[in-house]
């Protein structure tokens, strides 16, 4: 987890430390306030903490729901506790709805008042600006586009259900994709030791690795499936992706326009439209829990 | 096509009329003014003219991109026919789209500020409502559910393109499957002589036709599919189903419940949750219209 100081003008942080999520022997609440006070910044009135976490969570009661990977928060109160931590006004958001806003902000999404951000990760989630503002629904658990069904009956998803895009073209999915079809001496000859992961992959298709490459057209395509369904229904003109699949460049980004283009229903969908990488790494999530920081420092 | 006129307040309209769309010999536009003229309220001072109309439409320029039904008005600039046929402010939007307004406005989705609207007929359509408004995109053309990828190579779809959702459940869809899989003697037994259609295939559900009934759980799982889909994506609290396969009622309506609480990924979608059927029956698009009439009167 990584954490950033700023003040209310600059988005450069006065501070900024990155640490390991998981250490044997600590809480994780009691790493997560020793990261805070890292950067905790001396010579300034703090006015606000938000944070970007896995979802699903609820925005609106500040709590973690069921985070994957950190199974002690099942329905945390992360908003409380760092409010009452800190004696400070705190909100948190889903880790891939505040990237939307942080590349909405600050990143290839700036100008645009509407567009869709997808992040290719170990899971897929997504973001939605429609209007300038992000779209949360009822409670919060908006855009969940990694979940729309792909292929009825397909691969098992992380939440269980079957056929879900997260379940065909996130990284651990391409992996087992791949680990499906490899023949022994081609695992030798192609690929490290040790565990696959969708880095190595995207390394051997830029060897000309012809399963290497399948793999990365294969996710692309379901990818640029469900764009093409999510332009359908939103007819943004914007689709930004990020995450560290997305960043394979044009071994994914090739196949998902090519899908999009023979996918959609009408040229019209088409026009104007720019599918982009994110422009902030690793850190979208990160700017845009600073504007949420900032929206509830300012209210 | 329908026609009605009203005052600025009351939504009883002055006249009424209905004809067909098509009639031998008269090009669509006069029987469009015929029609117009037949609901003309002579006691009043007309303000402005909306219309709804089968999609794609680009409601921004006032254009009939590709309407299905109507091929002599492809790319016909209708909103600029009635501008200076009438000399009066005139607008169109799709028919899906107006709809989802006429439901919000006056019919099952009163008092929300977000929905989603589905018509299940010869096609499928649908209209966003998002914070009080239409959902339009980039350039009026969201909200076309019908075209979400729902089986990858399944049935070829009104738009060309394969497994859509309108491709699986809409009326002709449900037809199709059907009669892919009677017997003769069934046929003879169940059905009446002549072209097969969804309301045939319902009246036999209702005294036990087996395959009658698979053809509408199937209809509604895969409708409940999509809709779980949007629920991921919008969180919203209300869906509202029209069209004349709706009509169905229950027989419709129990396997789309049940497939949207077997598809979602947390029960968090389903809290507060209401699926209900569309409450101006043919009329929501013609009561979107009226809606519209009044933004552009009162612009």
């Amino acid at each position: 987890m990584r954490a950033g100081s700023y003040t209310t003008k600059s988005n450069e942080p006065i501070h900024y430390n990155q640490i390991p999520t998981r250490s044997e022997g600590m809480p994780i609440e009691d790493r997560l306030i020793n990261l805070i006070e890292s950067v905790w910044p001396e010579d300034y009135d703090v006015k606000s903490i938000a944070a970007a976490c896995p979802g699903p969570l609820d925005p609106l009661n500040g709590i973690v729901v069921e985070p994957p990977n950190i199974p002690e928060w099942r329905y945390f109160p992360l908003q409380e506790f760092l409010h009452s931590t800190f004696d400070l006004p705190s909100a948190i958001n889903n880790d891939a709805n505040l990237a939307a806003y942080g590349e909405w902000s600050f990143g290839a999404g700036q100008g645009y008042s509407n567009l869709i951000y997808l992040t290719i990760s170990t899971g897929i989630g997504g973001g939605i600006i429609i209007d300038n503002k992000l779209l949360t629904g009822n409670a919060g658990f908006a855009g969940e586009v990694g979940h729309m069904s792909v292929i009825p009956q397909g691969p098992t998803c992380s939440c269980g259900k079957e056929g879900h895009l997260e379940a065909i073209a996130s990284g651990p999915s391409i992996v087992r994709w791949v680990k499906s079809r490899l023949e022994d001496d081609d695992l030798l000859d192609h690929f490290p030791e040790g565990e696959l992961t969708a880095k190595h992959i995207s390394d051997a298709a830029e060897t000309g690795h012809e399963l290497a490459i399948a793999a990365y057209e294969r996710a692309g395509k379901y990818i640029g499936l469900s764009i093409a369904d999510l332009l359908h229904i939103f007819n943004t003109s914007l689709i930004i992706i990020g995450g560290g699949v997305s960043m394979a460049g044009d071994l994914l980004f090739d196949p998902i326009r090519k899908s999009v283009s023979e996918s959609v229903i009408s040229d019209v969908y088409l026009d104007e439209l720019q599918i982009l990488p994110a422009a902030l790494g690793d850190d979208s999530g990160l700017m845009g829990a600073l504007v949420l920081s900032r929206e509830i420092a300012a209210s």
